[in-house]
């Protein structure tokens, strides 16, 4: 058991994820600190060129170009593989299990190439390999599928597992633009990969498939006994033919398990995938992954697979995972205990939102007036407004939506509207929901 | 730490959730060992009464009406509380904790009321109160909540918490069916809990809210000060004027938190959500809940919300991370590793499926029969047929379905097309995928 009370951090490549994992360990290190009960200090990072410009600054004295020097440096606890590629990135892994210090990686590509080599490495020397990020960035597939999940055997896992073959597909969706146009674009927002072959051939994909493969299935499939196939034969046409059998095409990932015979088969393709699926629908830059397990049923999750923030928090979540078991504890971080100073619940003067209300009126001129006229007096504005007369009760439904509003003033208008002339019971208030005014708050 | 070989279980309350614990633990006895390292047996359970059938029977001598007698005895290491309820499920859970046992439960009304005090009472123990069945059945959002996205703050978290109310409104929102109609299947179903206030005024999801309010934001909020409403003012008047706004009219939990001024706020009420959000999209007994985390941007998560196999698959993973815990181990379970007589790569033969075809021909007779009887000799036939002329070029495009065939057939087959006179390059081939066929192999 570990009982230091500072952990130092060493980042092996200082790129995007690099640079997110440091800046969101140094933002929060009083939350780490907290939930953890040591600090957290990323302390060395290094770079394949010291001058080049970068977007995050740091302190030169910790930036170094030479990796290994912080893998062997005794006062790095934790080392963050974030350099990619596979030949050195599975020297310094090797050497720093060998020195006892466990790894967090995104390295898809060393996962599936020499995955089974590295867990034995990481086993014997009694430290832990984590590599949340390394499939679908944000989305914490890894743990689902090993921790949350483990009660179930998987006869299908498929989802969408590279962001940009998806982005480039959903704007030929959207606007008709073309293969060619649309990854120009794409490689202008820095997108596609230096090696293309990576996003468009769908090798990115696989190697996540061989992963998730070997997490549901306890085999590691060789990338050449797997169907590997990308997106530059898609066309407009084929988009236009997929969307007239009710279907999107989308370049999935695909697991399967036959457990009367006893197969595996993993495969990344194009596929027309039925336009009801959460999958189908995942569109742009996002990622989806559905899994289905003997004892769960369909487990689907969303979310970005990839980007700056959401992979650095999964490196981070690997990181308090490897922190907890230096300290020998297997409970899960705990729960910051805020005071009300902190936080404390909202009154309801404070919680925006627009709001449908339904009235049920006598049919007589004027009630819509009223009505309004109420709303008006506390400070509520009418979106929409339609009125439909019951024949049968001689009574009219008013349906109403109101502009941004908030909980205190609808309550008072709801309990006056109630009192008003005509107005036959309590007016029937649902909220409307839009969850992207609240995302950003 | 706990080097026992063999962990015995005992289960208070055999109802549905409780039984179908007690029938995984046993049918995966041989995984469990595999990836612990000790044996986890369930050796007693407990019930109202003995004489009321049960679909899952076990050795009557397991059997006890006394769940006191389970907690206290030496024999048994880990209790899971499945009774429901609040106060005698607080005092065994209590009483377990004081001999030194951790707690699994799926109770979400307990710990809505008296979490603060179990938590801090499983701490001062040193056991673990673990409650991953408690909110949204199968969905593991505890775990990603807690452990995954621990990197994040949470602006918004949003979603489908109660399967039954959500059934209800899928079936009047699908058929035009009526509340009461709906509600009166619900209840030959099963679906309806025995105080219908829970499923039906939203109390149930209120419960879910709450903990995951606490989850997020460290927070305990009073249910008095949320907003708890229910379905069944909702018609299907409303219904149709929700669609009209390009809405659907779901029962939603909503944690929001204000960081300018430090509010939160917890909610359950019937909302228009969005027609294009997943959480609108999750439909009959599903839940979804979405969370919009400071790092990760947005991540949802859908699956089965109830039910005996997804919750009792959530027990379980509960009780493997116990397990884990009691070893002094914070390592992920550990991964089996499967011999090639276990499973294998499975041939291409064995790999089967729809597929989606595109050929470029010369626009001349008696094309589109050459490419059909080419697909027959290779034994596949055709599902759907179109073809297209292209004016400019001279030439059409032909595209196809096929019925179901396997990837050593469709190989063969897109080979020889490709030598047919006629057909102006290598065909376009996309699998057709709809992953209702492979969910049940």
């Amino acid at each position: 058991m570990n009982e230091k009370k500072v952990l130092r951090v060493g980042i092996l490549g200082f790129g995007t994820v690099g640079q997110g994992t440091w800046k969101h360990l140094v933002e929060n290190e009083k939350a780490w600190e907290r939930i953890l009960g040591v600090q957290l200090i990323p302390t060395r990072a290094s770079v394949r060129s010291l001058s080049k410009k970068r977007a995050f600054a740091i302190d030169p004295t910790c930036i170094t170009t030479d990796s290994l020097s912080i893998v062997e440096d005794p006062d790095i606890d934790i080392v963050c593989e974030l350099i990619g590629g596979i030949e050195e990135a599975k020297k310094l892994t090797l050497r720093a299990f060998s020195m006892g210090k466990s790894v967090i990686t995104a390295n898809k590509a060393l996962i599936c190439d020499h995955g089974d080599e590295l867990f034995k490495a990481a086993e014997t020397a009694g430290v832990r390999y984590a590599f949340e990020a390394s499939v679908a960035g944000g989305i914490p597939i890894i743990k689902v599928l090993r921790e949350s999940l483990v009660a179930n055997e998987f006869p299908l896992i498929y989802g969408i597992m590279n962001g940009t073959s998806n982005y480039i597909l959903t704007r030929m969706e959207n606007e008709g633009a073309t293969f060619d146009d649309v990854l120009g674009d794409a490689r202008e927002l820095g997108y596609v990969e230096a090696d293309e072959a990576l996003d468009l051939d769908g090798v990115d994909a696989a190697h996540k498939a061989v992963i998730l493969g070997y997490l549901a299935h306890g085999m590691w499939i060789d990338l050449k006994d797997t169907t590997v196939e990308g997106i530059r034969r898609i066309s407009n046409e084929d988009l236009a033919a997929a969307r007239d059998l009710n279907c999107k095409i989308k370049l999935i990932g695909v697991i399967r398990r036959s457990f009367e015979q006893n197969y595996v088969s993993v495969g990344v393709y194009p596929a027309l995938v039925p336009i009801n699926e959460i999958i189908a629908q995942t569109d742009g830059v996002f990622n989806g992954i559905s899994l289905t397990g003997t004892v769960v049923g369909t487990v689907v999750l969303t979310g970005r697979g990839a980007g700056q923030d959401p992979t650095a928090g999964s490196v981070i979540s690997d990181i308090v995972d490897v922190v907890k078991g230096m300290q020998g504890s297997a409970l899960p971080p705990k729960l910051l205990h805020v005071t009300p100073d902190e936080c404390k619940p909202a009154p309801s003067q404070e919680i925006s939102g627009c709001f449908y209300l339904r009235l049920s009126v006598d049919d007589r001129p004027g009630k819509l007036a009223k009505v309004a006229e109420n709303l008006a007096v506390h400070g509520i504005s009418l979106a929409t407004v339609s009125q439909t007369p019951d024949e049968k009760s001689e009574s009219a439904s008013i349906i109403l939506t109101t502009h941004q509003t908030n909980e205190h003033s609808i309550g008072l208008a709801i309990d006056s509207l109630e009192q008003l002339d005509g107005v036959k019971e309590k007016p029937v208030l649902f909220r409307m929901f839009d969850p992207n005014c609240y995302k950003e708050e």
